[in-house]
Order: C-alpha cells, then sequence, then structure tokens
C-alpha cells in the first residue's frame, strides 16, 4: 500500500487490523521507507515516497493512497523469471534485486498481468 | 484484481503464477462476475463487470485493470464491524452479506484504511 506518512498509516493498520510490525527500512535506490507487518498469516507492505520524484511519489500524486503492488512468495526468484521470460511475458527486472528486509525481489509488468504490478519474493541471496 | 474479461484473466493468472481456479460466480446485486482461484497459500480474486454502470465498471472506466481491493479472513464478521463500528471507523457495510461462493463479508471504508478498499470475510452463516 503507497502511504502519505507512514507513521500514521502503521499506527492505523495496527488499530484496524491488529497489524504487527516486523521491520521498518528506508531503501534509498527505491526512493521508499517500507514497513512490512504481519496481519495474521498475511504480510502487509507500507511504502512511503523519500521524494516526490520517485516512483511511489508520482503514484502517490497521480491517483493518492492506496494499492500499489501485490506480491507472491515463490521458491526461486530466478527461475520464475526465467521461466516467465521464455513465455515472451514483460518484465520490469530481468535479474532479481534486493527488497525490503533483505528478501530477493522482481517486478513484473503490469502489462503481463493485465494491470497489476506483481512482486515476486524469496529469501534467497542477493 | 479488477479485469476487462474474466475468461482471459482466469487464463493470464494460470499461466503467470500457476493459479488454480477454485470458483465462478455472477453476483448480480454486486454488478459482477467473480473467479476465485488459488495461487499458493493465497486466493485471487477477479472481478469483471457485469455492465458498465456498477461500482467495478466504473471503476475500469476510471482506472482501467488492476487492484481493486484486498481481503482479510477474519474468524467473525459480525464482531470485526462491531468493533470497528466502535471504534468510529467508516464502514461501508453496516452489517454483513453475502460474498463469493457463499462466504459472509462485509467492506470497510477507504477513507478508515487509508485509500485502501478493504473486504473482511469469513465462512460463516448470512
Amino acid at each position: 500500500m503507497a502511504v502519505d506518512d507512514l507513521d500514521e498509516a502503521i499506527e492505523r493498520y495496527e488499530r484496524l487490523f491488529g497489524a504487527v510490525l516486523e521491520h521498518r527500512e528506508r531503501l534509498d535506490d527505491q526512493g521508499v521507507e517500507a514497513a512490512s507487518l504481519r496481519v495474521g498469516s498475511a504480510r502487509v507492505e507500507l511504502l512511503a515516497a523519500s521524494a516526490a520524484d520517485t516512483p511511489v511519489g508520482r503514484f502517490l500524486e497521480g491517483r493518492g493512497p492506496g494499492l500499489h503492488h501485490v506480491a507472491f512468495e515463490v521458491d526461486d526468484v530466478p527461475s520464475e523469471l526465467a521461466r516467465l521470460a521464455a513465455a515472451g511475458e514483460r518484465l520490469i527486472d530481468e535479474q532479481p534485486r534486493r527488497g525490503l528486509n533483505g528478501l530477493r525481489v522482481a517486478f513484473v509488468h503490469p502489462e503481463a498481468t493485465g494491470g497489476v504490478l506483481a512482486e515476486l519474493v524469496d529469501d534467497g541471496d542477493i
């Protein structure tokens, strides 16, 4: 979820859904300050922009706070990327990169998924 | 996820993410034709509008296909609604209603969550 104010959003998710903060980090290469929260067996990532001229900053400017992307945990991000690339699916990341909390992530282009920015994630080395 | 073409979207999620269709249904009172798919341990709901003048139809018209809402499974929807109402949080549904596949659902207003339409769901009687 893209949010305007990370502190306020964390408090809101704790209050509304019993979310439990597990990690918070600034990812300068992605222009975000992010927080990962457990909500039951799921995980919600709250994303605030570190500047207006960043992907999340532009998203917030254009559409306001709200659902930004969805992440699927997979066994092995590189092999999933290879499978999708071989099938001709459009990717944002040809290679995995480091995401929040040291996780290995890669993004699939919304053009491939039908308008949904989708992230693949595992806990492999990057 | 709001989609333009339900058949095409189901095939796309099967191909991209190994999704498995578990249920498909037209919900006339909500103006959608919906499909529920398992994606690993998660569930993705694909929503096509049954007409332009429906909530999902207006969403598609305004923003195109993409992430529409997020659902959290809870133990008991009525008691969660009561808790949120008592806390003064803005709800769309004061009472639960029937959702896809006979599930009991209620929606929390995006104003409460910071721009995210959130659904509470359980398998209780409705």
